[in-house]
């Protein structure tokens, strides 16, 4: 894995791509999918998610403080689903789905080497959690694999229908 | 248009598509682009958005209370990176840019008679407006145009690129 600057964090999650997010709680790892994600600042990246406190890494989320954003590519989208329709509650996933964790630099949750991209995030902002299930994160660390380049990611539409990537058009903007 | 279901709206905003964002303040329609928003609930449909503080819109929509979203598809793709390129301080949007504000049913804000989706929402959550700019929004009413159907959409990845939805793959989920 390959440190990806801060500040380049954005281009990756403003897409909208279907993603996972790992958390280490108890002496235990897991993984779920996750597709309510937005980006709030550039630099230092912030990132708002909501993960349903129905989810099992809910609590895990909340008590740490930290978890680990890991984008996975088109290859992955089975897997991805699967991860998606069980809970780490009575399963434990990375066995389950042949996930390989590795270590993260700044958190204690997991990176997922199957992926892409892998974001190490804090929690800074719980005011919307009660309310909303929704938790302000600053990525901390960012990595991507150099062997997957130009990959492909998956956005979902509901009830297993994802729209694949396909082209990309560039178009004068001045914008970030 | 025709109405959308409320239950449906995620399906349009969970895929992470660049937006249109239109609001009225002091006898003025204005427009603006979006890209940082993301799903909060499914029913009433909540969605979370971030405008900046330094967007002319950011004073309507807090003012106001009210703002569309319009999902624009790839053929307005360069009105869309245009609209984000200019603001509405010196310019009337709707008309430099060739769009046709709609009257909508509960909201000041117009709809975008160009986009294949609108959706009339309302302010619900200010609490991290002063610190990130990011509004609660509940959908309120949501249209769509059915001369407009099997669109694809765009996806922003920074500076002017933008990758255009591709195949659409159906897998097993269980979930919405």
């Amino acid at each position: 894995m390959r440190e990806l600057p801060l500040s380049e964090v954005y281009q990756l999650l403003e897409p909208g791509p279907v993603v996972l997010m790992t958390t280490a709680h108890k002496g235990r790892d897991n993984v779920m999918t996750l597709s309510w994600h937005m980006m709030v600042e550039f630099t230092p990246p912030l990132v708002a998610c909501v993960v349903s406190s129905a989810n099992f890494s809910f609590a895990a989320l909340r008590a740490t403080g930290e978890c680990v954003i890991a984008i996975p590519a088109l290859a992955l989208a089975p897997k991805v689903v699967e991860i998606g329709n069980c809970s780490g509650r009575t399963i434990e996933k990375f066995r389950k789905f042949g996930l390989t964790a590795a270590s993260a630099r700044r958190v204690a949750a997991p990176l997922v080497n199957e992926c892409f991209a892998n974001l190490e995030c804090k929690v800074v902002d719980t005011r919307l959690v009660n309310k909303y299930n929704l938790f302000i994160l600053e990525v901390l660390q960012a990595w991507t694999d150099p062997a997957q380049q130009d990959v492909k990611t998956i956005h979902h539409r509901g009830y297993g229908a994802f729209v694949v990537d396909g082209e990309t058009i560039k178009l004068k903007s001045k914008k970030p």
